[in-house]
């Protein structure tokens, strides 16, 4: 049994979600506001980031990187066709690369600024950097998603998938980002056909249907966030 | 034979010079300005940063997240006792997290303001921002590397090297981003016994010598950047 503790919001917290979805591990998940640098959190993981893995018997494994090596040692290397990592190394690398340009590049750049700004910081105290959403951040966050889903078209017209033939830690990497987002209507879907067309396969994945029901209160989701034929 | 596309001053560049060091890889060194954005080096690696490792037959490695996980897995296995990653997945969660933590969080927080303020700026235009240092950001780094110093001592104190009993990627790291700052004098070691000892030792190595020799025109190394006994 695994425990997940996570932000539903949380774009890496979402990644680890579709893994385990995908892989069909039962979890079970603990909500942590991380802003609020909880102790006996803050042991699991020094960092104070979103997400950490609880295995039993097993070290807390933190961060996103981290759980995303730990489970592909763990269960991905039993799961044959399954597994969301090739098995040679050569094949990997595009995977990683792309892995961490989702859950580093764009989670700077656009994720994390759109989630913090208009979720967390409705959550936050004052001191802890709570408020009211800054229209520049946001402004300046929407601009990279445009590039960002411009780059996912392009890679999605030349490969069946993210990162080559099948699905993989690319893919969920991506999808992770963008449906914290689109969840706040923050994605210009019509601007990409390819990369619109990629996404409404992944999020019509049974791995997915955990994300949709997630819905906060007080700020609804935008229109097509569960359409899977949007 | 592999070829790093780095800069002599970029703390994950020279995180892979001390990974290649130890296991004794030939190494062929290009000085890349990833600031000026060439052409050919974004083909390389579209995120745009160093470094890059180039190997033949194999796709480019970019990142040195990337490269960590490539080299321990076609360099590293074969390494018996001088593997740089534990072989087990539950101590290798403790490896990367410290990896993690140096490589993203000190690179954010200090490392990365440090270099760029007061070497990359130098040889950048004003349009790509180059310019004068900005003394707020230069305190403001100064004063993270205080508690990142104190953490690697309080490591230190309780165990032989960083991640536990042996080297691994995890005090690679940490040295790495430490060489390129203490360059430029801005590791207050005065601070940190336990810190000091450990990287005492680990400058020590012969993997370490390379960086030591790597001298900047017109930015002199701090008095004790080359001296094995500081």
């Amino acid at each position: 049994m695994y425990t997940l503790y996570h932000h539903p919001f949380c774009p890496h917290s979402r990644f680890v979600r579709l893994v385990l979805g995908e892989y069909g591990l039962d979890l079970r998940l603990v909500e942590e506001r991380a802003w609020e640098r909880r102790e006996a959190f803050l042991v699991l993981n020094p960092a104070g980031t979103t997400p950490v893995l609880s295995v039993e018997g097993v070290p807390a494994v933190p961060g996103v990187g981290v759980i995303a090596e730990y489970l592909d040692e763990v269960c991905g290397i039993e799961m044959g066709d399954r597994r969301l990592m090739p098995s040679s190394p050569a094949e990997r690398i595009e995977v990683r690369r792309l892995m961490a340009w989702f859950n580093d590049k764009f989670f700077e750049e656009a994720s994390n600024l759109l989630v913090t700004e208009r979720i967390y910081k409705r959550f936050m105290n004052e001191e802890d950097g709570g408020g009211p959403p800054s229209t520049d951040v946001i402004r300046a966050a929407k601009t990279n998603v445009r590039y960002h889903l411009a780059y996912i078209g392009w890679l999605a017209q030349r490969r069946n998938f993210l990162a080559g033939d099948r699905l993989t830690y690319a893919d969920l990497a991506a999808a992770a980002h963008l449906s914290a987002i689109d969840y706040l209507g923050d994605v210009p879907w019509i601007e990409d056909d390819a990369a619109k067309a990629w996404y409404a396969r992944v999020k019509s994945r049974p791995s997915f249907r955990p994300l949709l029901s997630d819905w906060l209160a007080g700020v609804p989701a935008s229109r097509t966030y569960v359409d899977l034929d949007f």
